[in-house]
This record gives C-alpha cells, structure tokens and sequence, in this order.
C-alpha cells in the first residue's frame, strides 16, 4: 500500500523507520505533473536497489522569479499519486507550502560559482530556492539516493555539489533524458504548448541529432557544434536565452576544440520556455 | 578515553556508532583557546543527559571578514586537549582548514531576516560564514543536541533558526554567559587584552549591571536602560559598535517601554572588539 502524507514530520519518520528496519531509500523530489521522466526516475531508484522509494511532489515556490509560471504550473496530484501506485512507489509526500516554509523562514542554501551562468542567469536566484527546499528534502529524508533528470543538468550538478559540500548523507544521481519518439525531451511544461508550438519545438531535438552525428563523426569545435544546434532552433523558436557548449563540471562554456562537454539550450516557443541539452560522448541519439 | 579526530567521515563515523548503540550525542562546536565558558556548554550537554559528548575545535576562516583576526586568533589545541580529556568529553573533533572546505567548495548557507542588523552589520559575512560552519558540523554529527553560548546572542538565534528552517534533527541550546568574578564575560579575545585595557573593559559589565539594577527596580524605558550602559562604556572604550536593546526573537531594536529584550554590545577596547549582551528578566546580575 502506497503511503500518502502531507506533513513533513511523518515523512521523516516513515524514512526513518525504512532504514531502521535496514532499509535503503530512494528519493525522487518532482514539482508533480509527473510524465515518464519523473516515472524513470522512480525505476531507476528501485533498480539500483532501494527498499523503500519515496516521491516528493511540491511546486516550490522560492524557485520561481516573479513574472514565471507559478500560478499556472501544472498541478495534476490525483493522476500523479495514481502513477505513483502503479509504479509501486512506497511514499508520497505532497506538502503544503506553510508546511515547508512556516512563517518567519529566512534560511536560503546558495551554491556560488556554478549557479551563475546559463540557467542562473536567465533565471535569477532560481537555483537558490532549488538547493533551499532540496536541502530541506534531504534534512527530512535522511540517508538516501536521490534521483534528478538531467534535463535539468545544470540543477543536477548544482544539487549533487551542494550534498558535497554540506556532507549531506545524500547520494545524488543524475539519470538521462527521457524523449517522445520524435525526440521531444519530456516535459511538465510540454503541456502549455499548442500543436503549432509543439511542431516547432522540435527544432532543439533536430538541432541536437545534429550535433550528436557531428559529434560522433569527430567534429570537436565548440562553435561548429553550437551552430548546428542554432541553425536549427533559430528559425523555429522566437527567442533564445542560450545555445552554448559547456564543461560538465564547472558549467563554465568551452571554446576551440573540446575533449568533452554539454551542449545546453534554452528557447522560447510562443510563452513556453523550453530548455533541453545533450551531454555529448554520453547520452544517445535524440 | 577521549577519542581526537581530524577527518570528517571518522567524526561522523563514531557520532553514528554513539547513536547507534541507543546513545544522545551532545555537540559543543568551538573554534578552540577553550574557557570555562565553552567547558560550561560541554558540561550542561552532558548534564543534559547526552551519553557522548563531541566537542569541535575549528578556527573557521569563512566567518571572519579581510582584516579581523584571523591571524592571530589563539590556537591552544594541547592546551584544549588536556582541559577535554579532564572533563570526560568523549570525542574531539579538530579538522584542518581542507578538510572542511576542500577545492572546489562553493555553497553557502544564509540566514537572512535576523543577521542583517547588530553584528551583522558591523561584521558583513561574519553570520554567513558561521551559519555555513554549523550546517556542515551538524550534518557530520547527526541527530544531537548542540550548546552555544549566549555571549554570541545573535549567532545563537541564528544559528536555532537555520536548523528549524533547514529541518535539520538539532536541539539547538543557548547557555548562559559565564563571566570572571569581575564580571568580565569570558572570551578567547580576552587574551589580546593588556592589564590596562582589561581594566577599562569592565566598563561594560559595570553598566549592564546598573541595567540590570534598573529593570529589577522597575525601569521599562529601552533609551533609559541603553543609555545606562553607555555611560560605562563610553568613557573606557576606543570605540562603540552599538548598544542597542533589541527584541530576543527578532533581534531588531525595540524602542519605548519594554517587556522584554536584551541588551547588546559591541565595543573596541584597543585592538580589541569585545561584545557582550544581558538577557533582561531572565539573565542573573553581570
């Protein structure tokens, strides 16, 4: 029987207890509006070996700027616990937002160098309330493996950098993108866009394969690379934040000729953002 | 016997194995020239009924800003030792500088609302670099109860802060100042202090004593009680950070007639800042 609770209290003490009967957790912090990425997720703990998975589902609002999506973000937690118990999860926490921050919370986790580009500058102070409440996810959960997409690959490394170096008990993996048949990297925000969109949000997965078969055909130039992504994604998308080629460890962009890297993007299409990468040498074909 | 370690997983290791034979830990975190004020934590920790008592020694660079003291900060680490092993404390922890924040470490953890004023505005950084510390200690203890002395007023509400809204498993317990028969409140700063200048520095507990005189007496005005240390202070110190009373909880000034609040110092006698505070109504005669 899958396990539903609000309180952050009987979440830590429902971990507790799994690990006290010597139990491994595994742990999967969503926004909810759960699709096949955050259900991989949940396989993937299961299969590398967790007794007990627990699933948080809580639409942060420190991670979102004024003027971003928080109102209209997706909340479908009927569908999601419904996944959830078919997929065999053992633990749903879905707290309420005074439940995570009651009044008088004034305690933010920053991580300083990695949080700067990309995302973090398109996005100010966005990573900050992402390491705040996955702090405050890991405090409660205890000793655990806790698993990210890398759609967000910045925020995976930010995560896994911020368990370092606050010596949290906390594991930190990073699974692969999880993409529709035609290359579309999943979603929650997929659903705001209308047909017209969607069509041409596949600019970045054809922008993307193309660099993956340069890739793999030996091209190594940073800015041969980006282009082929821009070349794509350009005529498709009405505005694009970034395109860039970047170290997967420091973030920091990468020029000339590169032994490795991640090819990062965020796009606008109508009023829906999209952001998707491809980490080359490692991830599949898009 | 008094176990010492250096490293971070053996600190963590033998805090774990205590609680794992049914034991409370008690933390005492210090950065070390111990005095009878951090032996009184390790004392009330154990008194408290913690069965192992940790005790860290860490002069922690991050909390102090370009140009304080440290440098010079007194290290007594044989000296400490010897006073640990007397008292029955059963676990040092003393890391080196890289083994708390090795290459690459970039995260921080920040309160906000109640460090901006005080020391927090005459030390920029100071409460940073402490509440960053502390997150890290209390990850590598676990579960305990942890002592903080009440000389550092406003780093001890903070530091209770951060572990509630972090949900960190930490008692977080404020102890009374211990202070000479002279009523100068201990410090490991008091060592920088010459015959002459530790004569004027009693100016401070001569006037929290006249305060303390005067809300027994029946005085609630805050510029009343303020004004009653200042005029101790002011003719024996170089110069005056602040005195201000301010609100336990919030730590912002209060102004007007008073039910509770605490009075704090900060002053430079010399070379030498010294703070000090008195708990109104709760704090017994300096």
């Amino acid at each position: 029987m899958m396990e539903v609770c609000h309180e952050r209290a009987e979440f830590s003490a429902a971990c507790e207890r799994a690990r006290g009967e010597g139990g491994r957790v595994g742990l999967v912090p969503t926004m909810g509006a759960l699709h096949a990425g955050h259900l991989s997720l949940a396989r993937a703990a299961r299969r590398d070996g967790a007794d007990f998975v627990a699933l948080t589902i809580f639409v942060n609002p420190l991670q979102f700027a004024p003027g971003e999506d928080l109102d209209r973000y997706p909340r479908t937690l009927e569908a999601d616990l419904d996944a959830c118990r078919e997929l065999g999860v053992d633990l749903v926490f879905a707290p309420a937002r005074d439940a995570m921050y009651p009044a008088g919370f004034q305690t933010e986790v920053r991580v300083t160098g990695i949080t700067r580009q990309l995302e973090g500058e398109h996005r100010p102070g966005h990573f900050d309330g992402v390491t705040t409440v996955v702090a405050k996810l890991f405090a409660n959960t205890g000793r655990c493996h806790a698993y990210f997409g890398r759609k967000d690959f910045q925020q995976w490394r930010i995560v896994e950098r911020m368990a370092r170096d606050l010596d949290l008990p906390v594991d930190v993996v990073g699974m692969p993108i999880v993409r529709e048949a035609d290359g579309l990297a999943l979603s929650s925000r997929n659903r705001y866009l209308s047909s017209d969109e969607r069509e041409r949000a596949l600019g970045i997965a054809r922008g993307l394969r193309s660099a993956h078969d340069a890739w793999q055909a030996g091209t190594r130039h940073a800015d041969a690379l980006s282009k082929l992504v821009r070349q794509e994604v350009e005529p498709a998308f009405d505005r694009i934040d970034y395109v860039a080629l970047a170290s997967p460890d420091t973030l920091e962009r990468v020029d000339g000729e590169v032994n490795e890297g991640v090819l990062l993007i965020a796009a606008h299409v109508g009023k829906t953002r999209l952001i998707d990468n491809l980490w080359l040498g490692v991830d599949t074909r898009p």
